[in-house]
């Protein structure tokens, strides 16, 4: 099978401005907007799984994610995920060893207030999940990394290599 | 050598609207700051070439191209190109055996105007870079193309296979 | 009567990018969306009444408008137009004595472009609407003039005061 | 004098994301870009005074934003502060009795996230102090409000009469 399958599950990615409590939160994905945007003709599978930062995923959440990586036809498959816990969430969808080209992504900037680098870290993923083998990764920053070789440096907002 | 050439040409991907005579015209580049909103990692060498509407390109333009990527010592190259003639200009680059990773990208609407496919082109031509084998590509609308195997069906606007 | 009557003409206020051709073309009107983003709570009649650049402007188009500026009960009328010929239109409305506080606007980039002054004009022109003595004005820039004080300066794309 | 003083105080106006600790912060005021964006010819006399949450102000701070009302040459003054507590420096400003026409503007939206009203608004309050005979104002949501006779209603994020 050809399809990509993306799995989303909010993050920073989704996040909006509520104005009248000046706060962010999650209302709908703004995944279909970027995919019109960057007129994507991939055949794509698109399951909005859940809306959540995630520092609030626990275990339930990631088992949740890997169930659904396990059900699904497609071989090759996108999950829009907040970047403070992607590596852990990529470390246990490894330890499943999945026969499938899972890559992980996110946004440091919502995509709704424009200077955002949502946009392009989805073209970039969905590149990465036809080209690379089977396998678990993280895509930020415009690279690919494997899912135990990276970590997000806090301090300035981006994936490293751990060596 | 693991850096990435980036050979900017122009095309729909870097213009801009004039609006003392309300046409479209060249300025200087958008793609530095695309790279900066995609908050690339990625080390890359960028050479403004050109800028020119693909429809105005020559030979004379197209071995320009040419000898710039058989220069460099980048073994994977992006090239911003007007999406008219992009598949011309893959075709003489193929012919040249170049052992090189070598994407072209555009965007259908001017990354200056909003609603532009260019950042997510960017993303996508940017991993098929690092990720894809020697040889031609054409990299839009999320997929990547063999040089001799893709035609731009100008009456939707989209790439598609030959065959 | 409380509510202001905006008159819909076209102009580059209104204008979209043609991805197909790469030309300039009208489709809807942008100022539902414009308004909405403002979030006005205004008291609003509009009429899209033509989709129209104002260089393609005759006599029959401008008297159209006319019209309707007489007929609407509403004492107040902002009039979205193109920037090119805004100073004739408003010329032939003061002929017509109309007892209406009637300001014509524009923008000098597409509102769909990113980088547009329409936005700021569709408030600053709404503002004067309420607040200026029954006239005919052009409202760019900022300010407010007078239907006969005032030219547009093509080659730096601003309107000023004739003396 | 002819010309505008605007003062700079913050509020949501001003706000920016923090990708680092996914918060809002302040960092440089946007009101420079958003009347070159604008095109304002207007002649104007800024003055960044502050950088504030409204909420986060005190009476110290309302009366510098006060001082510096009373000490400028110019005889219009727009002041942009945040939503939530601008009434209550409307009506210090008020009791003052200033002989200028005071607009004070703010937005719902940050500037920097795209869907903001910031723009609309600056058109509109520039608008209103070039025409607004001398007192206090509030202009949000398109319309201008006496100081006296305007509330911020927190439920629906928009401003409304008293009676």
């Amino acid at each position: 099978m050809n399809s990509i399958k993306i799995i989303i599950t909010g993050g920073t990615f989704d996040k909006e401005y509520n104005e009248l409590t000046g706060g962010l939160y999650f209302k709908d994905t703004h995944l279909f907007e970027m995919l019109r945007l960057g007129r994507s003709r991939l055949d794509l599978d698109i399951k909005p799984l859940m809306m959540i930062d995630s520092l609030q995923m626990d275990t339930e959440h990631r088992y949740k994610i890997i169930e659904n990586c396990k059900n699904t036809n497609a071989k090759k498959i996108v999950i829009t995920h907040g970047t403070d816990t992607m590596v852990e969430t990529a470390a246990l969808l490894a330890k499943e060893n999945i026969d499938k080209t899972i890559i992980l992504t996110g946004a440091m900037i919502p995509y709704q207030f424009g200077s955002s680098d949502g946009l392009f870290n989805l073209g970039s993923s969905l590149a990465f999940a036809q080209t690379l083998p089977i396998g678990v990764y993280i895509s930020m920053n415009g690279k690919f990394f494997n899912w135990d070789n990276v970590r997000k440096n806090t301090s300035i907002g981006e994936f490293e290599c751990l060596h």
